[in-house]
């Protein structure tokens, strides 16, 4: 009965049925369900959970597995598991696909050899539309995507593609090389995901072939796979801009001292950095003995032309890694942000100005109170104006040194800015009471 | 000649193209294309770009456009387009099409119903495999997709779907009904676009058939628009976090009063909460008279645990919108962050105490070096992790009341964090100094 109800539930739903039960009671499951169906199941599950249920399986059932699985996803699977256990897959598999597995295990990371499978469907360029269709259909239940067919030469190259729609609505007694698409979007073994993504983004893709330094296809890539990526390149972008070493797994599933490792550098690295601000300061120290209320203002400073700033660094950042944005962009962006931060400066300074000289508890009786409110406001537009262009400068200038955008994000910016903004404030401090 | 280079060019391209010339060259260019390719290069111009060419439009080829564009494409058109132009499609559709754009351009913005198209494929339960199969070769040029069929009864209701993979490994003399999957995965007109990609990305799916709340079948969303409504929304979280109400469009589309009106309400939100800041420090002004030199690391205590805080939040943010953390796992983050802050904490705080000691100039022939490098490191322990437990506290607890938690990210937090960390650090200096 519970086999049956099982047939009923969606493979991705029992795989979460699966990671709430003890390995005992998993095994129990699973090994009531079909052989595919199995596979697919342990295909949606976590590591840590297809850990915990291979570790019961019997040779037989790692081979059924194998045998079931996507290449890509078993790929990922050995990747992943402990050297145990990869012995026992590589016992359970023959010798031309132990080879095969060392081949794609060499595929760098992050790179398109490490997102494809194999399972696809390659057609002679003389084969007829209905020999074609035979074909798709006998070997078609064991491929990832039966609905896009390449068509290959004997050396393996690739010479176009058909679809099963344009299969299905040809005259069957063509040749397939009449109706193929030869201008085909391809990548590279070696092409990084990224630039993968964006190739499925901008021709809008469902699959894409892959070719070897050969020029020989070796495998495709799908959307789905695609969708990961693109997840997990933004949680990177996210994570670097926060200032954290890029985390490999899950936020709930990294112990403490992995999380620290992840964070104290760029965490010590702008600690020290800050000291800049602390030696800025500590040269203007006259200055603020002599009117210690000064010193008041400066967190609303530069935690102000801070968040002006990282307005404009997160824009640009993302839409650098969007690609809305591209370096020959800079001067625009110089031009926009001048715009926009004189407009910003003027509103914020003005709001400021009435908020100091009738609200600020800190200037009540203060004889200066209308000099100091007008000071504060006036380092305030000039610090915001400076703010937002370095804010737009930044990421673009670090990407045409072939960095990372992502680290100019406001943490360290903020970092120049806060000096900056002390330095534009204590020089006007100057100008206005002349100490 | 040049409209036979056009055919080896893909539609992308050439609306990359079209987006450099001026309209009238770009209109010479278009009148080369034959009609669907016409519709299709149309389809990936920007909105502004897609204004400039139907400017120039006759009616007929408003007519063969309307006519070859994918219905989602057509409803997009018609609402970014000006009335002028609007108008001109209406009068060139017919009336029941009329009624059609109406009823869609009710579907609110970031629903299913303004994902989906409805160029469908739909088969009634008693057609034979072959009576299918004739019935998609007959109309298959004209459907987004044609990989799934959705089986429907008279009155719209969705039975089944069955996959172009099915019907062709199936006996052509059989009911479709007999190899229909029952269990569809399908989302409700109203949905939101978050929830939709999110049922996509758990589902692997490509295409997705939406309900209306008659219990009929409307329409399908493909996995492209899918791929376009991830990035949009994560640009959007990206945009929260940096503090700024989300753009309508691309950065560089933006003009400099429209983006002014966008950034200032947070930072003037941000500026005047900061004032606290101001309250704190002017409550212990005495303080700081005394021993001017303490203002020196005021900056540095509030950049560090600012930091500290954003590196939780953003974590806890991108974690809570790609669902691998709920709300239920508050107490996991708490537990989680006070051990890793405490480890950060000290570390960060040794570092700082030798960089106090022996490098920093402020402190360079004071007496007091030695407690006030210490006082400073003990501060920055205490306020690191009492910042990472906010940082990991507050966007929980902000999705918890049906508020978006990346309004909590870094920006609004520091300002928390701000004056938190100065409490803190005025009240142990006296402690140590008993001033
Ligand atoms: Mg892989
Ligand atoms: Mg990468
Ligand atoms: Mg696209
Ligand atoms: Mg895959
Ligand atoms: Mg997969
Ligand atoms: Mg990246
Ligand atoms: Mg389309
Ligand atoms: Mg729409
Ligand atoms: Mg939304
Ligand atoms: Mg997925
Ligand atoms: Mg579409
Ligand atoms: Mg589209
Ligand atoms: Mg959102």
């Amino acid at each position: 009965k519970l086999k049956e109800e099982l047939e009923d539930i969606h493979e991705v739903n029992i795989s979460e049925i699966l990671k709430l039960l003890d390995s005992k009671e998993a095994l129990l499951i699973y090994r009531l369900l079909s052989k595919d169906i199995a596979a697919e199941v342990f295909s949606y599950l976590d590591p840590d959970d297809q850990e915990k249920l291979i570790n019961g399986f019997t040779d037989v059932e790692i081979k059924d597995l194998i045998e079931e699985l996507y290449w890509d996803d078993m790929i990922d699977l050995i990747e992943e598991m402990p050297a145990s256990i990869v012995k026992k897959i590589l016992k359970n598999s023959n010798a031309e696909n132990r080879k095969l597995i060392n081949h794609f295990l060499n595929y760098p990371e992050d790179s398109a050899g490490s997102l494809m499978t194999i399972e696809y469907i390659s057609l002679y360029p003389e084969m007829t539309v209905k020999e074609s269709l035979d074909y798709i259909r006998s070997v078609g239940n064991e491929k990832e995507t039966i609905y896009t067919s390449y068509i290959l030469d004997k050396g393996k190259k690739l010479l176009g593609t058909v679809s099963l729609k344009e299969l299905i609505l040809a005259e069957p007694n063509i040749k397939v090389k009449e109706i193929a698409n030869e201008d085909v979007i391809s990548v590279y073994t070696t092409d990084d995901q990224e630039l993968i993504a964006e190739v499925f983004k901008k021709y809008d893709l469902i699959t894409v072939p892959v070719i070897d330094k050969e020029g020989r296809m070796v495998g495709i890539i799908t959307i789905d796979d695609i969708v990961d990526v693109i997840e997990e390149e933004t949680t990177e972008d996210i994570q670097k801009m926060a200032a954290i070493t890029p985390l490999e797994e899950k936020y709930l599933d990294i112990g403490p001292i992995e999380m620290a490792k992840k964070r104290i550098p760029w965490l010590a690295i702008l600690m020290i950095s800050a000291s800049l601000t602390s030696a800025v300061i500590s040269r203007y120290e006259s200055i603020l003995a002599q009117m210690t209320v000064l010193s008041s203002f400066m967190p609303l400073l530069s935690g102000t032309s801070g968040n002006a700033g990282s307005q404009v660094s997160a824009l640009i950042i993302r839409g650098l890694s969007l690609g809305n944005i591209k370096l020959k962009d800079l001067y625009k962006v110089i031009w926009n942000e001048f715009r926009t931060s004189i407009i910003i400066g003027i509103v914020l300074a003005i709001i400021n100005f009435f908020r100091l000289y009738y609200l600020e508890i800190a200037l009540v009786g203060n004889p200066e109170k209308f000099r100091i409110s007008l000071l504060v406001s006036i380092s305030l537009m000039f610090t915001i104006i400076m703010s937002k262009i370095v804010g737009g400068i930044l990421p673009i200038a670090v990407k045409s040194i072939k960095l990372d955008p992502a680290l100019m994000a406001s943490p360290l910016l903020t970092t120049i800015i806060d000096v900056m903004s002390l330095i534009v404030y204590f020089n006007l401090v100057h100008f206005f009471f002349n100490i």
